[in-house]
């Protein structure tokens, strides 16, 4: 991979504000929020300097092996290199970077680990929110092993609709692959650009769809994941009924029972038929209601986002106090006009008001065409561009700006909004003097929404970002178990929400998990600390 | 339960049929085969001798168990009662049958079976037919635990459509009390009369959709298992990310790992539009092209059965070589109008053959209108009454009958056909001296079809009707495993299915599940021999 990742912010190096333009952001958000941020100059890889490593590969091993500085640092973090990599605080890298090319240099870098008993982190795109792929402190020699070599799709089925796809292929590339077949996978989570399918599949990660199919967990058609015990590959099959399904053992496994190297993939044709809308809401328990309807009805659109007012306002422009539904149907085969009317109409006898001008159908076009309006002002707000640049702008400046999400039933879900905003808003205030939140809904099912929230600290108080981010996730942490949500619907739990999957997690499955684990990874080598304790 | 269920049949006592309807039945057939078949006399109850229960329970436990005759015999087969109780032919009855009424019975049951190291087996419906609940040979003291008198729905969430509803009941009666409230959970396997929710969980069963949610998987928002470690309960939520999923170790566990004893499952609203067609193709290969398209197009019909050209013609009169497809949609809120024409106009395009007059669309109505025609007939053929009665006519006759299914990618469904076809035919020439075989897709994915074969006998042969079944099903079951199927897409693993599930699994899972059992099931006492060995 030529590409150079930025080691502080989510994007490229090519990406990177200059240190001007950061300090013009810093002014920009002191005048608007009434306190002095300063943009921290961001030490250059040369000066950085990091702990000596504790173990050297063998010879055998080191053509695909790296122990330099910017691969260490690079790989100290997930997402979190945000609050970190400015400042170049690595006090913890890995001591060995990995990057097998081949199922055979997997299997060699995982042996020599287990065999000396080194822990080893499962690396993809290093999106992690959640603290997934961090070292963690007081532990003995790490060897991170980063899948970015292998990244090619091996094969397609187009009768069947699947391809057997590599697991360290970042979102753009793999839709590089497809896209001259006439496919898509059609995953794209927010960290699309830097994240991988392997990655997508140990975290169980949401994607583009809205409802029906909506994690990647439904298009997994089988996979292959080595474990220190050996090779676990399922069989390539449309669906089964024969035991408990072997892949959803490994799906959401999140790198501690094993490395995924590859699976067969359920594509889809690249859709031509379209059908979009955006209604408004009088008020916020409007909106989801109607949601909860169109998603009960089971048109299943593709896109049933509901932004509360708060967030249509400031992303598309909304009126006050307007929620904001936006729909959005599509289809490789026919034309959505006919669902989109239905959609519509379930909409407006919920109280919707429909712009009719806002409607578009497109029957057959291969791209397409230019969208304005409400619905292209959100889309551009919250469509990381392919190179994710931009997510890293306000690194080091000490703005509290953070995101949370969960599922819950209709029949929970007001009580969980109420609490949930009440206790963040209560964090902000005591950490930042206040701030701001808002909900949207990434997903719909017929029981329930998953509900987004984000907030932003008011005025940072020269707390720590990390800990002002700490007292937030831990109120609206409490908040959404107490209401009877996940502590995360797509997120996963990595090191971060452990506190709060363990009170969610059956506990006779937490030692079924351990039992697992015993059985393929007998040394405790693999992600310690995430999910169960080593 | 008042409903005496037959102990040679699969249905109530009250549909048996007569002994001279039998010998009429035996006449017609012997007949139509050109062989002498005789239908055997069936042993009253009362004259059955069963080996003496080897233990007893004590005082506490025996409000909500029982010895007699009647109910150890009844609990000693699934749906191979039909091969073995019309003889008789109880060599290996349960010790005891227990019926727990309450959480606490149950807990009290499986502690005193654990600690005296007797066997348990959790019974459901017994509708199995991979000897799912048949005590093994040479098995120490066994009881069964039925979980009948655990029949309620004990709680409805209208607004997040989901009912929480114990395992024990049956499918009529979890239809009865979903009905008043306007709702239905829509799963409605054949074995819908003769088996309860518990065992739907328990085995992966397939519903009533052909397309999207088949499995029941889909359904279970959560669940409660009893394991001898204790309760494994999981949380309600619509959807998660975090970890493994917990409740995909219960489901498709078969009674290994714990008694599941109630589940939040996903109900509908009654569907009140309806809209079906049936479309002929003039070859087969044409009929499942045309349905593949249609799955993949994802119009998500809930019906979508397509009939080899053997069985269009014996079960819907359809013209010779022709195979029948039957396209259905259904919604509580929404006219299918639209549906059905994309539906159509793909099946046209593939060359399918459609008469309007068999294009039906209700918009509206309560109840579905007396259904004529292709379908109607295929209806009569298929749907076994409320009751169950009739499945069992046969029994003893010595008629080989049988069915088996699997699931496939569509690039390796043509050769699974093939070589299924060829493997069985040769069987049934060398047991039977020939027979007849169709096929028909139960359910269908967008990669691939759940394929569902029936085969009959030419004429038996004197041999047991049980060793033919196992040289037919041994040739098919060999076919599909090397042709990339499963050896099962919902009629689970149980006894019989072991040595090709033993293939099929990866060797790795095998071990994880062995560890999941010796966690929750430390003294193996749960279903020994089913998935995995003790």
């Amino acid at each position: 991979m030529a590409v150079k990742r930025s080691l502080w912010m989510f994007g490229l190096e090519a990406d990177e504000p200059s240190y001007e333009a950061r300090v013009a952001a810093a002014a920009r958000l002191s005048e608007r929020l009434g306190v002095e941020l300063q943009a921290p100059r961001i030490p250059p890889v040369e000066t950085l300097q990091l702990r000596k490593p504790r173990i050297t590969p063998p010879e055998a091993l080191a053509g695909f092996c790296r122990q330099d500085v910017r691969d260490r640092a690079y790989h100290s973090y997930g997402y979190d290199r945000v609050d970190h990599g400015v400042w170049g605080n690595y006090p913890n890298p890995p001591d060995v970077v990995a990057h097998p090319r081949s199922d055979e240099e997997l299997e060699a870098i995982l042996e020599w680990a287990d065999n000396g008993g080194f822990y080893v982190i499962p690396f993809g795109g290093g999106s992690s929110v959640v603290g997934g792929v961090t070292p963690p402190d007081d532990l003995g020699p790490v060897v991170t092993v980063s899948l970015d070599a292998m990244d090619r799709v091996l094969e397609v089925d187009a009768t069947s609709r699947a391809a057997r796809i590599q697991a360290g292929v970042f979102g753009p590339h793999l839709e590089e692959q497809l896209r001259p077949l006439g496919f898509t996978l059609r995953h794209f989570p927010q960290s699309f650009a830097g994240s991988t399918l392997g990655g997508w599949i140990a975290t169980r990660a949401g994607g583009h769809y809205a409802t029906n199919h909506t994690h990647i967990d439904d298009f997994v058609e089988s996979l292959r994941m080595l474990t220190p015990s050996g090779w676990l590959e399922t069989r390539r099959i449309p669906a089964s009924g024969a035991g408990p399904d072997p892949n959803r053992l490994a799906i959401g496994s999140e790198g501690v029972l094993g490395i995924i190297s590859e699976a067969w993939m359920r594509i889809q044709l690249r859709p031509r038929f379209r059908a979009s809308a955006a209604v408004t809401f009088p008020t916020w328990d409007g909106g989801w209601e109607a949601t909860r309807r169109i998603a009960q009805a089971k048109l299943w659109p593709a896109n049933l986002r509901l932004l509360d007012p708060e967030l249509a306002r400031s992303s598309a422009g909304t009126g006050s106090g307007a929620a904001l539904l936006i729909i959005g149907f599509e289809s490789g085969e026919l034309s959505q006009r006919s669902n989109i009317a239905d959609a519509l109409s379930i909409a407006r006898d919920a109280g919707g008001v429909v712009d009719d001008a806002e409607v578009r159908v497109e029957d057959g076009s291969e791209r397409p065409t230019g969208r304005g309006g409400t619905i292209g002002a959100w889309r551009e707000a919250f469509i990381p561009g392919a190179s994710g640049g931009g997510l890293g702008g306000l690194a080091g400046l000490g703005v509290v700006a953070g995101t949370f999400e969960t599922a819950v039933t209709w029949e929970s879900w007001p009580e969980l909004d109420d609490r949930v905003r009440s206790a963040t808003h209560e964090a902000l205030q005591v950490t930042c003097g206040g701030g701001s939140l808002n909900c949207r809904f990434t997903h719909v099912y017929p029981d329930g929404p998953a509900p987004y929230y984000t907030y932003v600290g008011a005025r940072p108080q020269g707390m720590k970002a990390a800990e002002a981010h700490g007292a937030v996730k831990r109120a609206a942490s409490d908040a959404i178990l107490a209401c009877g949500g996940t502590i995360t619907h797509h997120h996963a739990v990595g090191r971060l929400h452990r506190p709060w999957y363990d009170q969610e997690r059956p506990a006779l499955f937490a030692r079924v998990l351990r039992a697992a684990k015993s059985t393929l990874d007998p040394g405790g080598i693999l992600n310690p600390g995430v999910l169960i304790d080593p």
